[in-house]
C-alpha cells in the first residue's frame, strides 16, 4: 500500500460541561464550560473498536496530520498518520485533541472568564495531566467510543498516555509512552523552571495580564530558545550547526553570529506567534507536578489489567533519559502487564519522537496489530 | 604535613599599558590602561622556579584562597590552595588574577574609559581567551617570572591553560586543563547564548547602558539559573533536591515549590549582587570564540616543545564531556608532549573540579612533583 497524506482537514471544536464550574479539577477547584479543539481521521468501525487517541507534547495541538486549507507544512506528526502509514487512516479511526490549559482552541488562560468576560489569565486554576486526561475522556465519550485501541504520544504526550493509564485503564486497550518518564526529575523540573522565569522576568508578561496590550514575547523566546536545546542532542547540533558562522557582517558585538544562534532565534521568534505565555506556565506547571504513582503506587492501579503497553525511548535524548522509560516498563511487569520496550538508535536526542518515522512505524504499526489481534481471540 | 588555609588575604592590582591604548588586543583594537586584579600566596623561591598561575571560571575571580578580612568563606579553590594542600604554598609561589573583561577589580565594560569618563559599557571591545592570557603574560612580567611551573585551572580556566600553551608555551613547563574543550560545541554555544539573550531581552539592560540606573539583574538571574543546571549532573540534583518541596504554604500559582526551583533562584539572586551583566556577555562570547587551532593547528604549536600536560575530566560532566578532554590530549601526543589523563569517577557533573578535591589533590599534586622532578634533572 502507498503512504499518503490524509489530505485537507479542518479542526473541530467540542464543548461540555456546559454550566459555569461543571468540570470539577484534581485541585477540587471547577472550570466550565470547556471547551476542547480536536481533529479526526480516518473512518469509526461500526463496533467503535478501532479508535486511536494522539497525544500531543507541550507546544503542540489538535492539528496532526493532513494540511488546514491553504496551509503549505502539514500537521505535526503528518508522517505517521495515514493511509499506509503507521497510523493507519484506512484501518484506525485516529483523534487529536488540543490539551485543557492550551492555547489553540482549547480552554485555557487565554480563554474568556465566564464571570469577569475577560480573559482568565492567572485567574484559570492550576490543571493537571489527570485534567487533561480527564477532559478528553469526556471528548471520547461523546465521539461514543467506549474503549480506545490505543493512546499515544510522546513527552508530555506521553506523560498523558501514563495518566490514561493511572485514571482510565478500563476504557484503553493499551498505551504508547514515548520519549517520557513517570514524573520529573528535578533536572526536568528545573529546566521548566528556568523558561517559567524567563516568562515572569518579561515585564510585559505584568502578571500574566497582558492580554489587552504587548505580550511577553521575549522571555517567552528565551524559554523556546532553552527549550530547544534540551530537545536536541551534542551531537545532531554538531551534525547540523558545528561551529558554522553566518556570512553576513554582524555589526552589533553580540549579534548572533554562530549558526545555531540564528536557529535559536528563528524557533524563539516564530514560536511567540502561535503560542501564549501563560499557558506556557500552566502546562509545564503541570508537567512538572505529574507523577504517575502519587495517589497509588501505578503497579497496584494495574495489575492484572488485560493492557497492553509499548515503551519507546531514545539514546541520545538526555531530557527524558532512556532509564526513565525502563522505570515505565518495570513498573508494567511489576504489575503483570504486558510491556515492551525498545531503545532506539537515534542522535537526534529528544526530538527523535517526531523524526525517527521509519523506526516509530516498524514498532507501531507491529504492536497495533498484536492489540488488534487479541482482541480479536479474547 | 597538615592541611591549612593561607589565612588573611588581600587583593593587589597591576596596571599596565598605561598610555592610552597601549595594549593590543586580538581584534586589532586597542586598550589601555589594564588594570588586573590578583592575589598571590606562598613565597617565590630565589630562581623563581616555583610560581603557579591559577585560572579560574566564568565567574570566578582573583580571591582562590585564604579569607578577606572579616569575611566567613574563603576563597573559591581555597581547599586546594594552602600548606600541605594541591598547590602547597610551602612548596609554590601561586597566584590567580580576576580575567580581562571581569567585573571583579581587572578592567571590563564597568570600567571607566579614559576617553569618556564614563564606563565602557558596550564601547568595551570584545576581548578573547588570548587576551585574558596575554594580560596574565604582563602580570607575569611583572613579578619577574620567566617560566611557570604550571597554568592550571576548570572550565573557562582550562581554556586559559590551552591559550597559554597556543600562545606562550617558552614561558610555562605545564599545563593542567580540567573540565574544558578545545572550542566550544555548538550546544556550549547554544546555552551561553540563551544567557546572553535572557540579559538582552531584560529591558533594564538599555543595550549595555545600565549603570546609572537599575541593572538588568533579571536577565542576569535567569542566565546563571540556566547555568547553575548546567553544572550540576541530572545524579547530583536528584542526590540532593530529589522531588521534595518547600513546606511554606505557597499562595502564587507559579512560586518555586520544588527545592531544586528555590535553590535555582538563590543561586541567581544571589549572583546579580556580585557579577556585571555585561561581564557576562563579554567573557561568554570570549569562550564561544575560543578555538585552540583557530590560527594554526595546536599540534604544530606544540610539536616537540619540553612541556607536560594533565587533562583532567569528570564523568558526569555532561556541559564539558570527557570526549572533548580526550580531544586535548589527542593533539598532545599528537605533538609529542607528554599528556596524561584521567576521567574522575564523579557524581557532580560540571561542578566536580570544584568539588572533587581529594582526587584532584591526589592527581595534581603528583603532576607537580614529576614536573619540578624533571626540570631538577635538565
Amino acid at each position: 500500500m502507498t503512504k499518503a497524506s490524509v489530505g485537507t482537514v479542518e479542526t473541530k471544536y467540542f464543548t461540555f460541561a456546559n454550566s459555569p464550574e461543571a468540570f470539577s479539577l484534581e485541585s477540587k477547584e471547577k472550570l466550565g464550560p470547556v471547551t476542547l479543539a480536536y481533529e479526526t481521521y480516518g473512518t469509526l468501525a461500526q463496533d467503535k473498536s478501532n479508535a486511536i487517541l494522539i497525544l500531543h507534547a507541550l507546544s503542540g495541538d489538535a492539528h496532526a496530520a493532513g494540511y488546514h486549507k491553504g496551509d503549505e507544512k502539514p500537521g505535526w506528526w503528518d508522517n505517521m498518520i495515514g493511509p499506509g502509514r503507521a497510523f493507519d487512516t484506512e484501518k484506525y479511526f485516529v483523534i487529536c485533541s488540543n490539551v485543557l490549559g492550551g492555547c489553540r482552541g482549547s480552554t485555557g488562560p487565554v480563554s474568556i472568564n465566564p464571570k469577569t468576560n475577560k480573559p482568565f489569565a492567572l485567574d484559570f486554576p492550576l490543571i493537571t495531566i489527570g485534567d487533561m486526561v480527564a477532559a478528553q475522556k469526556a471528548l471520547i465519550d461523546h465521539l461514543g467510543i467506549d474503549k480506545l485501541l490505543t493512546v499515544v504520544g510522546g513527552s508530555m504526550g506521553g506523560m498523558q498516555a501514563l495518566a490514561w493509564l493511572v485514571k482510565y485503564s478500563d476504557r484503553i486497550r493499551s498505551a504508547i509512552p514515548i520519549a517520557c518518564a513517570l514524573k520529573h526529575s528535578p533536572q526536568q523540573i528545573a529546566f521548566d523552571e528556568v523558561g517559567r522565569q524567563a516568562i515572569m522576568a518579561d515585564p510585559d508578561w505584568k502578571s500574566g495580564n497582558y492580554y489587552e496590550g504587548k505580550s511577553p514575547d521575549r522571555g517567552l523566546a528565551v524559554a523556546r530558545m532553552l527549550g530547544h536545546i534540551t530537545y536536541m542532542s551534542d551531537i545532531s547540533m554538531a551534525e547540523k550547526f558545528g561551529r558554522h558562522k553566518k556570512n553576513n557582517i554582524q555589526p552589533f558585538k553580540f549579534t548572533a553570529d554562530f549558526e545555531v544562534e540564528g536557529y535559536l532565534h528563528y524557533r524563539g521568534d516564530n514560536f511567540v506567534k502561535r503560542f501564549d505565555a501563560n499557558s506556557y506556565l500552566y502546562i509545564t506547571k503541570a508537567m512538572d507536578n505529574f507523577d504517575a504513582s502519587k495517589d497509588k503506587p501505578l503497579h497496584e492501579v494495574l495489575s492484572g489489567k488485560p493492557l497492553k503497553v509499548l515503551v519507546i525511548a531514545f539514546k541520545s535524548d538526555w531530557l527524558y533519559p532512556a532509564y526513565q522509560s525502563k522505570e515505565i516498563v518495570k513498573v508494567c511487569k511489576h504489575a503483570g502487564i504486558g510491556a515492551s520496550f525498545c531503545e532506539v538508535d537515534s542522535t537526534y536526542g529528544h526530538d527523535a519522537f517526531l523524526l525517527e518515522i521509519e523506526e516509530e512505524t516498524h514498532l507501531i504499526s507491529h504492536f497495533l496489530k498484536s492489540v488488534s489481534q487479541k482482541r480479536g481471540k479474547a
